[in-house]
């Protein structure tokens, strides 16, 4: 159920109708667009009579909304979810594209200074690193956990680079929501429901990859899942499905893209490294993503991808994400989108 | 790495080599077989000098184990693992098939109690429902949690069934793990890591689903997340995959229950409520099941599915339970199994 | 559209009321069943008035059918199809399980009749081996072709067994259903609709294998190109889908059976030789495919796997066929069905 | 098996080397290619005896090819093939990104040359058009036939666009050589070798378009099938594969195209419309197609998709094509492509 304030609607008359739908023991959900407020109600099975709603001083009507995502979608939010990170220039979601690049794990602080270097050098704004490692086998490298943290700590100081990284459960959620800017939740955790719900609490973005056989649905019901509890600051970000064909590790399901934003205001990225799991692949498929109109790209960059403690064969090297960089900036206009190149922390910023 | 042991190898021979294995920083597990004692060297990488075990006291041999998975293979241990109820005749993976039977969800008492009053009659020895329930959407009916397995321990009391029920996170694996027979790891969460290392420190038999795309070695990695921690009854469940077909929910793939006998010594039970998520299949897949050769079944069984609170379109009538069961009855010795009736509990057992 | 007859409607009307419906340009194809009669309708896309043809003679009613398949679904034609083979007691889709057995390729007389005499003894009715071999590889052996034919036209004389044999284009077509008793189109030729009509012209029953990717709709429709032709002989196999699944050559979708026999008429076997691709897996899978309640099964079996010039890991070895044969017979009775042993030829027979 | 010639063998020396090989009871295929020539050599098992071969005049190297595929690897020929239209400027696989726009089916001359009309304003070279549909249901339209072949024989008189059309079997495919310019096999035939023979004993360039669960080496092994009949001019086309994804009728697999890039010198286009079976997602996944490097499109382009016989929901409208041509004249120079506009056809060459 959807409430839609008329556009002059008073921040009082919102408040008034978010009570009213607390006290009927569902949640209110306000959404403000740049028309108009919406609020969602989530907890009922449709029980809320609508004409009481309707009655409510500001309120311009009361939508039932069939499908089972809510918050998400597009129907209750119009305008497309931009992202801001607070004392910088740096978005997801907006005209400018975000790119987001480093290696797949921080394997010392000498490595992950030497690509956090390179690809700020090359004018990423977002610096990934895997602290915590979902690995499938319990005797590979695991992550360097907590230091890896502090490390990425020190190169958000030294670069301003904004921070992504993985948490895997409780324990690594907090820590990451502490040290990081966008906490990600990888494919094999995108139905760990519980884990979904505590990123819903913290109200730092989450970035949420799409699981290994998961349809659009159940995406977005896991996006919705961080929403229901009041964290609206969800990007998704396709990495691959997995089907029969065996020419790359998983099958990049690029055709999501425009298909989420048909039917949500989420913002959605494309990690081709994942997606294909081959070097040779990562820029094409890359540009490929950029140019299906998606808000930005995850890609794996390593100096030295030979010698990775994981992931390697899909990690391009520093002079391959150089043209990569110079590849999207020529694409980018193309779909009315921007590159922009390094990010702007003003000195008392942070 | 794996030290077999000599076949007259005495308990402190076997312990002296445990504590050479865990001085060098790496763990020790003991396997007893029928022949003789295999010790399973984990966190290792490939470094322990073979040399130097050879030479110990009461080693046959040093074997190299070139699979990803070590504890949960056939070439650690040869014979079939057995989980046994103390203090009942059930066990799971010798010479009985496991039935496991009961609702989707515990949704009140009376529904539970009717439930397992038919299934213990039918001659069901484990009874399944869930209290902490997985779901797509935030939304939907999430269990009664703790009152649901105060619900099954009674009926424990009552019936003598052995409970299976599902754990989603840390705080219900502790609950679970008190008030259940056999914990639960569902599909969605076979690659959640974190909860499988603490399914690993309780010493529970734990049910494993095989997760939608999950291929045979990831289950079994899953697995070996589990035994790595030192818990060894591990209970692989098939519970049908996602491909393109739409005339069932899943596709249940039954030939994973050669496969993994092939490879691994742990018992499978196969799923064909989940497995197919249509009433109609049910009974010819699970007939199916048992002819493969698996180690039992879980279905799904209601008093009214029409009215369930979840999966009511795949759960069986209780008259077609009984009809399964006296099929299994009949197809079991084609594979050289029996079906037991009934559970057996001494009076003063538990 | 399907016109249901008066069950005391004389043969008179019904061909009445066929003759009107040609007249109207379309085409009837009447369906006898063990009640009464039903008239298919084709050729439509819903413009027949259903008025005119209540009112003609003998008409009980008109039913508007909505799935894409008509002449293939069960509400056209209540009773299961059975296929008799006049001359002999074999039939497929009745209450004896058809077992079809024999080498993926013809190699040579002496293979192919040493095979024939294994299988005949062990009590199969049917021989299948390939003439004209579909390779995925141009320079693949190709199959003996006609030479092949003319030696299982042999083994049928000489051991009375059934021949069911594989046609991939017009001419071999032409020549198959000339020397076999069953004609084959396999899985990468089930959207080959230009050879289906041109099986459909025929009147010999076709086996058709499902394709790699077909879904069950896709699959009826298939069979429905041959029905649409007037050919209402189909008998329906599955042999496996392609999934990301890795531990068999495909993954052998069981519950389509169960699938298929709610919404079709028409018999359905299973393949477990290509279904899995793997020899281990050829006795498990084919008694789980008799305990779903199929047809019978198609299994290749081979004298020497080994030096088998195609499929050779999936064959089975003759003693392995004899157990299979008990194993299967201890099952047939579960789901009301009978293995018979050996097929009946009166002297004059053919 | 391959035999590379000296940079400076003359004519008479290929010719004997492929007499040689012919002599032996194999098919010699002389592949040109910029620095020098090398031979193919089919239809053996590894027999032919290197050594002889060696010895003969001319002759670098005979290089044992692994691979299944041969004639289709780059391995065998290093240069992308490239398709010329005689008396065109149009080609297929060279720095000129190959168009081809048109309607599902030919429905009748007036929509076609409205069609056609609209695409050659638009600067598409290539006019694609059904004239023989492989259709799932055996009642839904199946194309005009020889009726189509003669409009579009008109459309390429009259705007010069090359024609591009599907043939389904032995007779359609003769017809469609004779009007065509491309001879498309679809996906449903990419493993009907028989036609795929007979396409190879033609000389006229054969698109191939991906099954919907091949593999990138079946996808190979069937251009080898009309490669290995001598016809070299083989296009290859991605147009999406089965998953269990929902949200567009089939997942287009773009990654598909750097794969073929690395193994084989044949060009290959992407088809977003059967790819995504979605009109919202043609334009993004058409440019995404060209961001990956591929040689050009193939797309369903119809005056009133609304009215369509045939996949009207995936055909775009005419300004969508105008609008796409604009974007993918933009993404062109960033793969090192161009886009040319129209076709030059002078006045005397066909």
């Amino acid at each position: 159920m959807l409430v839609v304030m008329k556009a002059l609607a008073t921040p009082e008359q919102i408040h008034a109708v978010c009570e009213y739908i607390e006290q009927l023991g569902f949640r209110a959900h306000p959404l403000p667009g740049a028309q108009r407020t919406a609020i969602g109600i989530t907890g009922n099975k449709g029980e809320v009579e609508r004409g009481n709603l309707e009655d409510l001083s500001g309120v311009a009507e009361v939508i039932r909304v069939s499908k089972a995502y809510k918050l998400a979608s597009r129907d209750v939010k119009e305008e497309d979810t931009v992202i801001h990170f607070p004392g910088t220039d740096a978005s997801i979601g907006g005209r400018d594209l975000a790119i987001v690049a480093g290696p797949c794990s921080i394997e010392n602080r000498d490595q992950a200074f030497e690509i956090a270097e390179l690809v700020a050098a090359a004018g990423a704004q977002f610096f990934r690193g895997g602290a915590y490692k979902p690995r499938t086998s319990p005797y590979a490298f695991q992550g360097l956990g907590l230091e890896a943290l502090r490390i990425m700590g020190e190169i958000r100081e030294r670069y301003g680079l904004r921070i992504v990284t993985e948490a895997i459960d409780n324990e690594s959620l907090e820590l990451v929501a502490e040290w990081a800017d966008v906490i990600q939740i990888g494919a094999r955790n995108m139905q760990n429901f519980s884990l979904l719900k505590k990123a819903g609490k913290l109200r730092k973005p989450v970035l949420l990859k799409r699981g290994l056989s998961a349809t659009l649905e159940e995406f977005l019901m896991s996006a919705e899942y961080i929403m229901s509890e009041g964290n609206y600051q969800v990007i998704l970000c396709e990495r691959g499905v997995r089907t029969f064909a065996d020419h790359t590790r998983n099958t990049l399901d690029l055709s999501i893209v425009p298909a989420v934003q048909r039917v949500s205001h989420l913002p959605i990225l494309v990690d081709p490294s994942h997606g294909t799991g081959k070097r040779d692949s990562v820029l094409p498929m890359g540009r490929a993503a950029v140019a299906t109109g998606c808000d930005g790209i995850l890609v794996e960059v390593h100096n030295h991808p030979e010698k990775a403690l994981s992931d390697g064969p899909q990690s391009i090297y520093p002079d391959q994400f150089v043209r990569m960089m110079d590849e999207l900036e020529q694409i980018a206009p193309v779909v009315a989108r921007r590159l922009p190149r390094g990010i702007h922390v003003p000195a008392a910023a942070d």
